[in-house]
């Protein structure tokens, strides 16, 4: 578990400190666009909770797209709703239908009884951490045990949780979560305190299990009013970052909040405590790195829909993020960090193909950018 | 057709000129939640189509809402896809499931066919604005004849309607007109060129018919990356600005502009040529006011959910959007005007005796700042 990293460039930005090309990896890169992820869910039933709670699919899957793809992170093989299905919500993933729980929490007394769950419910998933920091081992250029690229875990934030736990499952409306955060806010405090609870000590024990990042996936927080979102996404993001282990065998835990639709909360979000905030494509990283300045590193942020053009226009549109953002530049506070991401998971149409040319577009030219900066220094 | 109005609160809000309270109406008001409309729908067949094909149905819901709150603003009944419809791609409603088009726009050939549509075609809806504004008369204090209050016309942004064109309806990601607008822009630009010349005459069709106000809905324009929004959003939204009829009869006739999700694009949309800019609920309204300076009024910006809340909550939160607008005050280029909206349509199952709460919470909220700032200076 200690074994040094042979490409730490994702880690390294995470943490503003230079890297030789800007680290890029995709939400959902493990997934239905290959044809190898396709192949394993068959053998596991084609289920997809069946993947996620066998240790040997889930690992298997993982390393499908760094198989494939020279990306430079790792990230679980799960889902956010693992941690309310541990709760007794009873997930579950219709055939096409996204997910449902048997037992959806609307009530006074379907609050009053949600507690933490018991970790050892979510043992299959620190055993998938552990395999899967395990299977990355190889040699590195001097012969020593090394991790190819590093292993982040994730989790849902407390807001995005209780979106699905009350609704029971996805919303075109969110009404039924909303009408509780209006009618009655005392609920949803007490839902997303017994969540920031649960998710900070599920994204510890990944820590303890190997991960070597963490993420925080805010899906939902863009749905919400101003105010509302600092009141209940925000301010239960930060007690969960506030609660992680931070450092581990030496090394600073990198962790990346990312809350889908927040480009207008960008200044309150870098606040959190969060070393990286994820954007989505509706955000310009130029101003984006302006407004945040030295506080934190920024993630992502290409269309994933840019994906289904040519690969001359994935590679053209890639350059356009990177030149966004700008070559790094060391401020008070470090460098600039960036991490190359899409704005949103990649869909499931997606060429595979237009993946390597994205990867290969993203290094080249981040390589390109860093000379130029070097040859004007 | 020259009548003065009795309520002209909504459009002087719109020029920024003072008004004794904030003027409120609420997109989608005449609609499901009404059981008066659904009674009206039945006899129309349970149809949509049917509804505003009609013009007697047509009027006879637009004034619904009016009858029952107290609003400032009537807006046509009608649906933004009337005009790909008069394009010829074929609309229909099936139950519950939304709009369909029969005849997408998804290749060269579909997009060379396409043509501003003869507004013959379109006669029924200028002919239910013409019988909305004749069934808004009723006599003034002086018994003379008068309109109760402004009519509202509307079109769906170029941007908007060419998602419905190429999708062939509802979409969740966007993949097929993204795909177009990525990998053939020439393609996407050609549609967007052809529905800004379409929405121009459209709704200027609806101002000479007695529109004397409009509204064009960018729905989707917040789907787009930073970029993307404003060459093929709000650049053609721009181009249908500038091609509609400013005054009438020696009145101005303001125009809206909203897009949705748009807020982080708020000075770029300001710039558009529009008087009013509509904003969603995820924005702050003192921040927007301080971002588009006296350049446009802002419309907005309730989230519809607070309506499931009881109607104390529903007048706190509606005073919160007042207070947070601040009082209105003169600035160099005339008042700084606000016209109290949804963020977005009213949803089907609010509750109307909630809306009452509302539209009364805005009025007596707003009069009472202008007081406190009546007795300050």
């Amino acid at each position: 578990m200690t074994a040094p990293l042979i490409n730490d460039s994702f880690l390294r930005a995470c943490l503003r400190q230079p890297t030789p090309h800007t680290p890029v990896w995709l939400m959902r890169q493990a997934g239905r666009y290959l044809p190898e992820y396709r192949a394993t869910r068959e053998k596991a039933g084609n289920s997809f909770m069946g993947l996620a709670t066998n240790v040997q699919y889930a690992t298997e899957v993982t390393l499908q797209p760094l198989d494939r793809f020279p990306l430079d992170a790792a990230i679980l093989f799960s889902d956010i709703l693992t941690v309310p299905d541990a709760m007794g919500l009873g997930l579950s993933f219709g055939a096409g239908e996204g997910p449902r729980f048997a037992h959806p929490v609307r009530d006074e007394a379907a609050v009053g009884a949600l507690r933490v769950p018991d970790m050892q419910r979510l043992r299959y998933v620190f055993d998938a951490v552990a395999s899967i920091r395990r299977a990355l081992l190889t040699r590195d250029a001097q012969g020593r045990e090394a991790g190819r690229v590093p292993l982040i875990g994730f989790a849902g934030s407390p807001w995005t949780l209780a979106c699905y736990m009350v609704e029971g499952g996805s919303s075109s409306d969110y009404r039924l979560v909303k009408t509780m955060l209006y009618a009655r806010p005392d609920l949803m405090h007490r839902i997303l305190q017994v969540n920031a609870d649960a998710v900070s000590v599920y994204l510890n024990t990944q820590i303890e299990s190997g991960a070597q990042a963490v993420m925080i996936f805010d899906s939902w927080g863009g749905v919400l009013a101003d105010g509302a979102f600092q009141r209940f996404s925000l301010d239960y993001t930060r007690r969960v970052v506030a609660g992680l282990k931070r450092e581990k065998e030496g090394r600073r835990i990198p962790v990346i909040v990312f809350t889908k639709g927040g480009g207008l909360w960008l200044e309150a979000i870098a606040g959190c405590g969060a070393d990286v905030v994820g954007v989505d494509w509706t955000v310009d990283l130029a101003q984006a790195r302006a407004r945040v300045g030295q506080r934190v590193a920024l993630q992502g942020n290409l269309d994933p829909m840019v994906l289904f053009a040519p690969p001359e226009v994935v590679a053209r549109e890639a350059q356009a993020v990177l030149d966004r953002f700008g070559p790094p530049q060391r401020g008070d506070g470090g460098w600039e960090g960036h991490v190359f991401n899409l704005g949103h998971g990649i869909n499931q149409h997606t060429p595979p193909e237009h993946v390597s040319a994205l990867v290969e577009a993203v290094h080249a030219h981040s390589r390109v950018l860093r000379q130029q900066r070097a040859s004007e220094s």
